[in-house]
């Protein structure tokens, strides 16, 4: 049996449900792969908790779902952040799961990831903040000390777009790359186009749990743009920014425009896409579309996000999830976790 | 710069394809991953050819496409086969390209794996035989001797069924797998449904290269069934046998019932499943089935072929290709090596 001593950075939507996750797989994980993984830190932005035998994680799940802080749990520890966190604890994988916030430089996601890579540990993140800031530099950074840093979870959710890309296409030449990554703004446009208000919709999303903070982040197609800027890293080894994605939201839209579409039996996404130019360099493009019935991405679902690569070899593969709860997109870090280990 | 020496057993269809591919890919494979693969034996139905400086791929494409035999090609070595072949050279990978042969037990391709196994090189195959024959047996039998074996070919033609399964929804439970493995059925079915009588839609299968040999193979469902054993066995670690497959071809199949699903709007194809039931055990079943347009099958091409998992904690993940020859299913074995040395 091999113990992995995990640091979890960031414990709400999604680090909340891995806990509860490794809880309830603990015992297939120890069958199945001989593998025993122990909480051994947390931390969230109100303060932290560790304990090197390893943290309560059912006192965490429950301390969280009623809206605490790790800084509530019995293991808590008064004064530690994010950062100090790592020094507190001996452990083998930082786990990055912070919310985006590109508007304060990603931190502390970015510093926790440089410092975990820098420590030797391996690092697994859904946060696609550090990867879009500092893609380049955290992958030199991982292969220097000799770690994997893995980041599945970063792009359309529990959907292995990243992986099915950066290892299934390996030898190839990417001609063309389609995401709908971004669940949100599909739920709206669907919205929308049946006939319901601006103001309505975006209220739905938020009792649904779709929309979080400002909305901005998808709303003005940030989020998809944010995506497309990591697949072209992940897949294609481009050395794509956000500054060169032509980026447009769906705020503003024309209803009219939607809600014929939507008469005609299509349906709006954000399509973000990769578009390879003779020059060898990608169009990178962020923007709702009209997507006939016919279309492979023409009948996704309100809970569905897809990707889609057309290749020189391996033909075209266009890969979708139904994804019902965020429950698949923090299972990312535990498919990331067996990538690493299993 | 690594180099790797590969020996290839079959050159017809994919075997051909992949001596094409890696003479077309060589600069990349050695600029993008530091690999430089050299063919140093290939052997097909009629002799063998081996040099340890690596064979004449140029040749070797030249050769077969004009329907001749490596025993043709410059390095031909008289009087050696496939099995025999192993001994001649040494190398690192067995690549098993030989067309499915069950009713021979699978030989020689059979013997060959075990044999490279044995000698503690790496095996990719994309031939179901052996692996439908032997899963468990060839699997122990790498670990044995601490090498890989490989076959993501083996199903659904380019693509990463198996990889999906195998790698992406680890530590998952799948409960439901359905997969629409196979071209000719489909093929066959559409030009039946509209109208094209059964000699005729079978004359266009073999005329397109999509029908090989008698036919049987295909047409009864065992192509399929043998893909379900196989996914079974890699993805679900489930002991899978052809025997425990309800298996029914397409031949017979009521033409009226054919007929009246296209006027529908909907699509026959043979789908292979996999459903797990209360007792953790899966039924297995391949059948042709009539699939609605809003069925995330009922719009495959004729040339598509797709894989659905169901799973408790990564969502549901279908993915799809558009093959329109067979490139994608050669370059499988690209994959697999990239996969070993990546």
């Amino acid at each position: 049996m091999k113990r992995i001593r995990l640091i979890l950075i960031g414990v709400g939507n999604l680090g909340r449900r891995f806990c509860a996750l490794l809880l309830e797989k603990g015992t297939l994980l120890r069958t199945r792969y001989d593998l025993e993984f122990t909480l051994v830190g947390a931390a969230d932005s109100r303060g932290a908790a560790c304990d090197p035998r390893g943290l309560d994680l059912a006192d965490i799940v429950r301390v969280k779902e009623s809206g605490g802080s790790v800084a509530d749990c019995a293991s808590r520890r008064p004064g530690l952040d994010a950062l100090a966190l790592l020094d507190a604890v001996p452990a083998d994988v930082l786990l990055e799961a912070s919310p985006v916030n590109l508007a304060q430089g990603a931190e502390p996601g970015l510093s926790c990831v440089r410092a975990a890579l820098r420590r030797g540990m391996h690092v697994v993140t859904p946060n696609k903040g550090p990867l879009v800031l500092a893609y380049r530099e955290l992958h030199a950074l991982a292969r220097e000390h000799g770690v994997l840093l893995r980041f599945d979870g970063a792009v359309a959710g529990g959907l292995p777009a990243i992986n099915l890309g950066a290892r299934d296409l390996r030898g190839a030449v990417v001609e063309r790359l389609e995401a709908v990554p971004n669940l949100v703004t599909g739920y709206v446009m669907d919205l929308l186009a049946e006939g319901v208000p601006w103001d309505d919709a975006l209220a739905r999303a938020y009792t649904e749990g779709v929309l979080e903070g400002d909305g901005v982040w998808d709303l003005e197609g940030w989020d998809a743009a944010a995506k497309l800027v990591i697949l072209a890293n992940a897949v294609m080894d481009y050395p794509a920014t956000l500054e060169m994605v032509t980026r447009t939201g769906i705020v503003g839209l024309d209803i009219h425009k939607l809600s014929a579409a939507h008469a005609r039996g299509e349906r709006y996404r954000v399509v973000a896409s990769a578009l390879r130019q003779p020059n060898r360099t990608y169009t990178l493009s962020a923007a709702p579309r009209p997507l006939p019935a016919d279309h492979p991405f023409g009948r996704l679902g309100r809970k569905e996000m897809a990707v889609r690569y057309t290749t020189d070899i391996y033909g075209t593969i266009t890969a979708i999830i139904e994804e019902p709860d965020p429950i698949p997109s923090s299972a990312t870090m535990l498919r990331d976790l067996l990538d690493i280990y299993g």
